[in-house]
C-alpha cells in the first residue's frame, strides 16, 4: 500500500483539491495550514446560506464537531447532501462525542442521515458513538474501547464507511480488511488539535484517491511520518508543532514510500 | 505560600483536571494548548445546549468575555449556575470590560448572579468593573487604576471573590491578605491573548486547590516564571509566544519553589 | 513615497492606533498580533450591540469577509455607518468573493451602502467583485483578472474606493494614479492568511495617514518587506509565519525608506 498513498501524494500536489471544511474554533487556522502546506487548497465555510455552493466546487468535505452548535450541525446537513447527490467524499470527526448529548446525537444524526466515506476518531470516541464503551474526559480519550481492532471492522460494517480509530497504532478498516499504521510520535499528544489535523490530511488523499481504506491510511501515515520528521526539531510542544507544519509541506513521495509503517492486521 | 504552588503544580500534573473554556475566538487554540503544556486537560464549548452538562464534568470553569455575543452571555450563566451548584470554581476575564456597554454589562451580570472564585483583567477592566476608574483602548489598558492595592481589595470584598489584576506587578487579594507577583517579563505585552493564557494558568490551579488566593498567585507565578524562562530564546514577540508554551510545558515544581517571586503587600 | 510610508511607520508607533476588527474565525490570532506587532492596538468585536460603540473609539476599521455569516454583514453596516459617520477609515477585505453568492453579495452591499477608504483582495476577487473576470478556488485565486493595472484603475474609480491587488506585484490605485509595489517572498504563498494580514497592515497605516494610497502603498510595503527580512530564517511555512510576525515587529522606518520597492505604473 506504501505505493498507493505515495501516488496519492502526488496527485494531491498536481491537482490541489479544495477541502471544504465545517470545522471548530480552536483548529481552524491549524487545519487550513496543514491542508495547505499538504499541496491542497483550504476553505473554511458554515454559514448555512452558503455551504452548499462551497462544497460543490470542493472534492471533499470536513465535518468536525468540536465547538459544535445546533446551527453548525444544521449547515452540515445541508453541505454532506450536497457532497452525496455530487459524489464528494465526506470525513467525520466526532470530537467529543460521548462528552455531550449534543455532541453524540449530531454525530449519529449524520451517520443516519448522510453516507460518510470515512470517521475518524480517539478511541473513546468512536466507542461513544457506536455504543461499545469507551471514556472521555473533554476531548481526551482517558478509557478506550478494549479491542479497537474488532471496534473498527464493526462500526465500519455498521456504519457502512471506512472507520479510523488513531492512538499509539492507528487502526482502519472499510468492514472487511484492517490495517495499522505505526508512524507518529509521542509529541503529538502534547498539541490540541492533532487528531483534527490528522482528519484534514485524510480528507486531502480522499479527494484523489476512490479507495477510502488507502485515503485513510495515506492521510495516517503522511501525518505520523512528518511528526516523527519533527520530533527531531522538537524542545517543546510548541516547537514541535510548527516543526510538524513545516515537515508536512517538505513530506515527499519517496519519504512516504519508504517511511510508511503499514502493517495488515486482518487481510 | 511557594511551597504550596509548587504541590499544586504537581497536583495538576498528576490529577489533569478538565477545564471547561467559554472563551473568546482569538486566543482559543493558545489557551487550549497552554491547558494542556500544564498539564490539564481543556474542553472548548459554548452552545447553550452542552455547557451545563461540559461543565458538570469539569473542575474548573473559565468565563472570558472577548469577542462576547448575547448568546454567549447566555451560554455562561448556565454553565456558571451549574458550577455554583456543584461547587466547581469559577474564574471571570472581563476582557475589555469598560470597552463597551455589552461587556461591562455582562461582567457584571455574571458577578452579580453566580459565585465567582476569582477575577482576572488589567488594571482598566477591574476598574471599569468596579466602577473605580481605569481607561481602555479596546483590550488594552492605556490608564490603570491609581491605587490596585486598595482596588484588588476592595472589589474583592465587593464581588466576594479573589481578585487579581495583572501588570508589571501583579496584585491579588481575598479581600484580606494582598499578595504580589513579581514574575513576568516585558515581552508579555507584545503578544495578543496572554492576559487569556494567565487566567487559563489560574484556572488551572483553582482545580486542584480550594484556596483560591493560592490559586491565583499559583497560576500568576507559573505563567510568569515560564515567561522569564522563554524570554532568552526570544527573536521577537512570535518566537517568544513559541518559547513561552514551551517553557509552560517544561516547569516544573522545583523550578516554581525557587523561582516565584511572591511578596505579601498585605496581611 | 518611501519616505511618506516611512513616516506612517513612525507615527503608528507613536499613536498607538486601534484598529476594530470584525473578520474572520481562521486568520483572526494572526490578524490581531500582526496588530500589535506593527505598533497599533488590536479589538476584535463582532456582536451587533457593540460594534458601533468599539468603532467609535477606533482609528480604522476591517472588514473581512471570510467565514462570513449573514449576522456578521449586519455587524459590518452598523459599524460601516458609524466609521462613516466619525470619518474613520474602513477597509474592505473580500475573502472569497466569487466562490459564494453570500460573500460576493455581501461585498457588493457593503460597497454601495458604506464608503469604503481602501479594497484589497486577490486578482480573481477584485475582478469577482467588480464583475470584470477572474476564477477563484475557495479563497485562493486560480485565474486573475487579465490586466489588473487596467482593473485597479476602474474599480478604484467605480467604487471611489483606493483599490489594492496583491499577487506577485501588488499593483494599487486612487483611479488615477497605479503604483506598484514589488516587495514580498513565495513563501507568503504557502502560509494561510497572508492577505488578511496585509489588509491588516494597510489598516494600521490607513489609521494614520489621510492619503489612502500612501496608506495601502505603506501596509503592502511593510508587510512584503518583514516577509524578505522572514525569508532567510523559514525552514518551512510554519517557521517563515513565526520569522515574518517578529520582523513586523521589528520593522523600522529607515528599513522601510530603503526597502520598500515602489514603482509608478501609473501617473
Amino acid at each position: 500500500m506504501n505505493r498507493q498513498i505515495a501516488d496519492a501524494l502526488s496527485r494531491i500536489r498536481i491537482r490541489k483539491p479544495l477541502i471544504h471544511h465545517i470545522t471548530n474554533l480552536v483548529v481552524m487556522n491549524d487545519t487550513a495550514n496543514l491542508t495547505l502546506h499538504l499541496g491542497a487548497l483550504p476553505i473554511m465555510a458554515h454559514a448555512a446560506d452558503e455551504v452548499a455552493e462551497i462544497t460543490q466546487a470542493a472534492s471533499a468535505l470536513v465535518l468536525n464537531l468540536g465547538t459544535l452548535t445546533p446551527a453548525q450541525v444544521e449547515a452540515m446537513l445541508i453541505a454532506g447532501r450536497k457532497a452525496n447527490e455530487l459524489g464528494i467524499p465526506i470525513v467525520l470527526d466526532p470530537v467529543g462525542a460521548g462528552a455531550s448529548q449534543l455532541r453524540t446525537q449530531a454525530g449519529l444524526e449524520l451517520l443516519s442521515h448522510l453516507r460518510i466515506a470515512i470517521v475518524r476518531g480517539n478511541s473513546a470516541e468512536i466507542g461513544a458513538l457506536g455504543g461499545v464503551g469507551g471514556r472521555v474526559r473533554g476531548v481526551e480519550s482517558v478509557e478506550g474501547v478494549s479491542d479497537p481492532i474488532a471496534v473498527v471492522q464493526t462500526m465500519a460494517q455498521t456504519w457502512g464507511s471506512v472507520v479510523a480509530i488513531t492512538g499509539k497504532q492507528d487502526v482502519v478498516s472499510d468492514g472487511r480488511r484492517v490495517i495499522g499504521v505505526n508512524n507518529g510520535h509521542s509529541w503529538l499528544t502534547t498539541v490540541t488539535g492533532t487528531g483534527c489535523m490528522a482528519t484534514t490530511a485524510i480528507a486531502a488523499f480522499a479527494a484523489v484517491e476512490p479507495d477510502y481504506l488507502v485515503a485513510a491510511v495515506g492521510g495516517l501515515a503522511s501525518f505520523g511520518l512528518a511528526a516523527e520528521r519533527a520530533a527531531a526539531e522538537a524542545h517543546g510542544p510548541a516547537t514541535f508543532k510548527v516543526a510538524l507544519l513545516d515537515q508536512v509541506y517538505h513530506l515527499t513521495s519517496e519519504q512516504l514510500t519508504t517511511g510508511a509503517r503499514i502493517v495488515v492486521l486482518q487481510e
